[in-house]
């Protein structure tokens, strides 16, 4: 499976057959294009190779599949989520809202937070791309955390995980909170790691 | 001072001079300019009275002020903030982070997440916009709410009660994470009361 971070550079443009890094770039624009109007369940690989004219093996190739092929997509994240729930769910689950607050501030700042900004606009704009984040960041990354640890609930404290996580990409990348926007990850990760605890592990009545 | 929920209606437009109602919807369309500007600091009464072409004096007649005429025009909440802030602080201050979340989610379903989701566009794409909100909310509602009850930190406290606070409008009215959007507010209040207790008094570290 590729890595979806660093990329072997492929060789130049070369005539009209696309290259590599042309055919990546295809799949890429097709995707937040196919993922926007289906929502990210129904959204096919096949529908998205088609409509960047490639063979569906190459969504396989350059990204390892739909869900690193949304993150990187539409959520302009350099991580396989596969490879962020591995992470996160690595440890002692006492420490785990804390691991997960960590993990969103580190992709996030690493990329300046992103696309967050963008993709905030996007879901406040149109109904499909709210229905593609809220399906991938529900059914593929928190669920999966959620499941790891077994709790009443799970759909519920998945959400109100949700609700946090979001708030602090907001906070830290669009509105633009001080201190909140500049704190360092240590200081935010001990301040809302517990909250994400409780809400996955903890008494939410 | 008059309050923003209920206005007495006023007679029919007639003529040239604005009426009442008019006056009220200049005003709200002048705000709207002159806050997403100038910010809520900069922006003064006298500026959005010329801008509406009526009296600043208008203002405090129809609105009661910056703060509830900001609330109303950019938020578009029924509520005039210092009232907000005042039924939050009414009572023992370890039930402060449950009224809080009670307070702005019934504030909020009222009128079915508001202008939530145009706030969220508006913070996405002009900066201005973002500054009102964060100088509105911080130091109009939260510090107040922060500074009632005394701790460390108070300005990173407001900000992380605002990054959980943001998240539940973002998960409940735009990303619409089911079951947290469709939750009775008991239960969300009960959740997340406790989170936002913790970021006003508890321990943060």
């Amino acid at each position: 499976m590729v890595s979806t971070a660093e990329q072997p550079t492929p060789a130049k443009r070369r005539g009209r057959r696309p290259g590599g890094q042309d055919t990546r770039a295809a799949l890429l624009e097709a995707a937040r294009e196919v993922f926007a109007e289906h929502g990210f369940e129904r959204a096919t690989v096949r529908a998205i190779a088609g409509r960047a004219g490639v063979d569906a093996a190459m969504v396989n190739h350059w990204f390892g599949g739909k869900d690193a092929l949304f993150a990187q997509a539409v959520l302009k994240l350099p991580v396989n989520p596969a490879d962020l729930i591995g992470e996160v769910l690595d440890g002692p689950v006492e420490g785990l809202g804390e691991r997960l607050a960590r993990r969103f501030l580190t992709v996030w700042d690493a990329t300046e937070g992103g696309s967050f900004p963008a993709l905030v606009r996007s879901i406040a704009s149109h109904d499909e791309a709210a229905t593609s984040l809220r399906e991938f960041l529900l059914h593929h990354v928190l669920d999966k955390v959620a499941a790891g640890i077994s709790t009443d609930r799970p759909a519920l404290r998945a959400t109100l995980c949700a609700s946090q996580i979001v708030g602090m990409g907001m906070a830290r990348y669009v509105a633009k909170f001080e201190p909140f926007s500049t704190a360092d990850i240590d200081t935010l990760a001990a301040a809302v790691g517990p909250t994400l605890q409780r809400y996955l592990t903890g008494d939410i009545d």
